[in-house]
């Protein structure tokens, strides 16, 4: 019992795993990674914070206590939770239509959604329900983020230009964008671009600088660059302050308040959650496929595993946690944990740390947030969606296959025509649509014999030896209901075709993995017809299970033919008996 | 061109095909044929018409004009069209929420009813979509027909009682009939069953007589017994009229008035388009599923050949004649087409014959049907559909696979509890959701030699030959997004799980019928972690298509390990390579 308990204690808490053997070894590595990630997460928070339509506080809020939670829950050693691009703008997404009127009530709102994300995260997680995860397609996944990627950047332009933009969708967004294309402000505009070409320069840039002036390696040079926002963040706050750009037009932070995050839940409605329970599962999945697959990445590098049920639990969590602390949805990040992992964090610990970091900000640092340009948020934010727009999955999807071409369209065309939400659910639908609708057309072969040999080939490919009374097809699917019908027609016009001369017809059926109920009837009535026609049915390397299910039908007794083990032995008996017959 | 002209006519009209050899063999077989569909078409139409909540000449319309259209444009040479049950049990179901107030309206509804399903056939005729039948699956079909007999059944129970009900769900029915238990007609109820015992006896009883009294052989007994509810028609019939049946309560069919059937559509509320669009869609679809099933049957029986998607213009053609000469929506039925083939139907003319009796029956006969009972009508329909119900098929689904039997409970409770258009629309999306997750859990097999043999087997099932350096999966399954990131986790758990002496890993993909894009990005990323782990990847039995598609994408260069032709190619190169190392 009490060996039970700590066994479910260890899976359901990993930090008593990890944290038994920690050492000074383990505790460098994650000071250091912390430390880098702290810098580089201040300003990312404060951008996704304003790009959810939340004040920045809300974003150093939802990366204090999360990671905490995560470090407590979490099974991989390097993923570093927080806010992110996608999830704030799904946030954002959800929180439009709600049509409220105050700050106060978004953040709430807010706070309602990361409540729901984290309680559906932490069922599926006590259901094992992980899997639902898989039926977001890869071309689903990389479409959306990268429409995603697209829309985040159009919808910054407004901080960028210092015009008011509202809309949800590219059209929404390039029409107010022509509508007040007059009223762009031009010190705003000069601050966003200096931003933005530094931050572009910074990219691959300071490494070099890094590297060459400072004699770093180059993997250290290229970890410690992605501090770089950093100094855009401090010189145009030193610029405007200097310079007084607000006097200009130039929109900066402002106020921020100095704290520790409000705990607990309040002022909220909770009339909004029926509006919030479908944007709050799919931005549970999003998150979760996100931040499965990075940990999944580094934790191979390592040789380490996670698990994906354990993680379900651990960002529920995390999102919990969030909204219970004036935050909004989290989830694990791609470029900060590459960063962490670089760093070289050890384990979860570097998060708390991370924690720590921010718990400082949040307490000390904000009231020099005051003169940050809001244009340089958005430049941060702006340059790191751009790194996830990736329009050659485009080409590459139409080079491997149509269908998942159709599927990665229509999922980036309707993103940006129709928002996040019909968007990723239409290419849900359409990737299922499209399996279903190419099982339900086979690929089924004729096949003979490749002389001297104990193989089958189709036909029409290669030069293979056949026999007038004895066709072999080899059906290229698992046969159910939506191909079942379609192999009656198949295989009853094959046979009307030579009917004279024909006597037997094999199924070949090595690629059949299931043959469900339906198909079992198609069986019956094309062994019933066959035998009208004087033509015998016979199957041949019926694989185990399938042949376990047809024992549990009439069909074997009432097939006119054989159940053969191999095709060879299948084609060998009943040309023989032809043989014997002439 | 002429040549073409005259190809495509052929196709489009078959009675060019079979009218040209029409011959004085084919006309006695057909025209004994037509009498005896006709003598049973009789009630059965005006049966039909009342379970459609219409007037009962609606019935008899509906089997003329629609019988010469199908004659004119379909293949099958003993298919009887006409009004059939589930059929008009979804007319009475797509008409029941309009709340229409007057008789007319209700005969112009069903029109449009049948205009728009016509429209709709033609369409997908021309289309050549007959494959969207397909996803309609036994279980879900079988299980439709089987609730819809029951609430067929259930809703005629008002006319044997004599008390009004309403519902068109059995909860609503059995509620309305427990309402008015109190209110049962005697002289209604003794008519009833006094009919039902005779249809019954009919049955199975009077092909004996016509046996053994009769001295016919017993094939022509029993399809003249088929002719056997005319008997109660005219039995009860007088009875009414010497008993005066009427006066003691029992409802008669009354005046029904003489004539052709009315040409053209009067009256018609185009406005109702909309809300008869949906079922109208089920009904075609339902309806061309139970028509084609019975058409293809009988062809093979006689080694004939059904086109589908000339039937499904042919379906088309003949409901729109049923919409312009005053009919409702009709299909081909199971009993009377097997009647006309069993009784020598030899082409489409038997119909043309068929509709020239009943129209000879609306114009002279209609005044005798004056007093013919409700109740006997109410009987026919009650013993004709429960000869469709077979709830066998739950037993049967069960025994074969969990999952089927999942499909046809589901189509039968919410069939019987929700109506017939939610009834079917389920079951074809659980069906569908069913299918996915079955093949989202792929059988996934690790086999081994058989000793001296080139087969390789499951080594939890086998005693076979394995290699600590080499492990070797079998994947029984197509690869797709919905399974890929499975596949990725447990081909990795597996890897860990002997990392020490662990060099490759062979996937056996005999069973691999397609590789979509995202089970390519899972074949690339396990390729990847395998590599970081110090494992090569081999890939083995690979199908033709499969690997026409990989060649499309970088896979292949990448792949650490190889493509083997064979499953014993690889396994002997493999374990040689490490025998070499030792």
């Amino acid at each position: 019992m009490n060996q039970q308990l700590r066994g479910l204690a260890r899976t359901y808490l990993p930090i008593l795993d990890w944290g038994r053997s920690y050492g000074r070894g383990e505790l460098s590595g994650d000071l250091i990674a912390a430390v880098i990630v702290t810098v580089m997460l201040i300003p990312q928070s404060l951008a996704y914070a304003l790009l959810a339509g939340l004040p920045a506080e809300v974003g150093l809020y939802a990366s204090i206590l999360p990671l905490v939670a995560y470090a407590l829950f979490g099974t991989s050693r390097a993923l570093a939770v927080g806010p992110v691009a996608v999830i704030s703008l799904m946030t954002a997404s959800a929180l439009a239509p709600l049509n409220l009127s105050s700050v106060s009530e978004y953040v709430a709102a807010a706070g309602v959604l990361a409540l729901l994300s984290g309680a559906m995260l932490l069922l599926m997680g006590a259901l094992r329900l992980g899997v639902v995860a898989n039926f977001l397609s890869h071309p689903v996944i990389a479409g959306f983020i990268t429409a995603s990627g697209l829309l985040i950047a159009a919808s910054q332009l407004k901080h960028i230009l210092g015009v008011p933009l509202h809309g949800h969708t590219l059209p929404e967004i390039l029409l107010d964008l022509a509508r007040h294309l007059g009223q762009i402000n031009l010190a705003t505009l000069v601050t966003g671009i200096v931003a933005l070409a530094f931050l572009f320069w910074v990219r691959k840039g300071l490494a070099q600088v890094f590297h060459a002036r400072l004699g770093l390696t180059k993997p250290l040079a290229a970890t410690l660059a992605r501090v770089g926002p950093i100094f855009a963040v401090i010189g145009t706050t030193l610029a405007a302050w200097v310079l007084n750009l607000p006097s200009l037009g130039v929109a900066v932070v402002g106020e921020v308040p100095t704290g520790l995050p409000p705990l607990g839940l309040s002022g909220v409605d909770w009339g909004l959650v029926p509006a919030l329970i479908g944007p709050a599962a799919l931005l549970s999945i999003i998150g979760y496929v996100e931040s499965v697959s990075v940990a999944q990445t580094l934790a191979t590098k390592r040789k380490q595993r996670i698990d994906p049920n354990q993680e379900l639990i651990a960002l529920g969590a995390a999102n919990i946690s969030s909204s219970l602390s004036g935050g909004y949805p989290v989830t694990g990040g791609f470029a900060r944990s590459v960063v962490n992992f670089d760093a070289g964090a050890e384990t979860p610990a570097a998060g708390v740390f991370t924690a720590v970091g921010l718990l400082v900000a949040a307490l000390f640092l904000t009231p020099l947030l005051y003169f940050l340009p809001k244009a340089t948020l958005a430049a941060t934010i702006i340059v790191a969606v751009l790194s996830l727009v990736d329009l050659s999955i485009l080409s590459r999807a139409w080079r491997y296959s149509r269908a998942d071409f159709a599927a990665v369209f229509a999922t980036i065309a309707l993103t940006l025509l129709a928002g996040v939400e019909v968007g990723v659910a239409s290419g849900v639908l359409i990737s299922l649509l499209l399996f279903v609708w190419k099982t339900s057309r086979p690929h089924v072969a004729e096949v003979g014999q490749v002389p001297g040999s104990q193989h089958f080939r189709n036909i029409l490919r290669h030069k293979v030896e056949t026999d007038p009374g004895v066709v072999t097809l080899r059906i290229d699917e698992s046969l159910y209901f939506a191909n079942a019908r379609r192999m009656e027609d198949l295989i009853l016009n094959r046979v009307l075709r030579d009917r004279d001369s024909l006597r037997h017809v094999i199924l070949m059926c090595s690629a059949v993995n299931e043959v469900d109920f339906s198909a079992l009837e198609s069986l019956e009535a094309i062994n019933r017809r066959l035998d009208d026609l004087g033509v015998k049915l016979h199957l041949s390397e019926v694989k185990g299970p399938v042949m376990d299910r047809l024992a549990r039908s009439h069909f074997l007794e009432d097939l006119t033919g054989r159940v053969f083990l191999s095709q060879y032995d299948a084609f060998a008996a009943l040309r023989m008996n032809r043989a014997d017959r002439m």
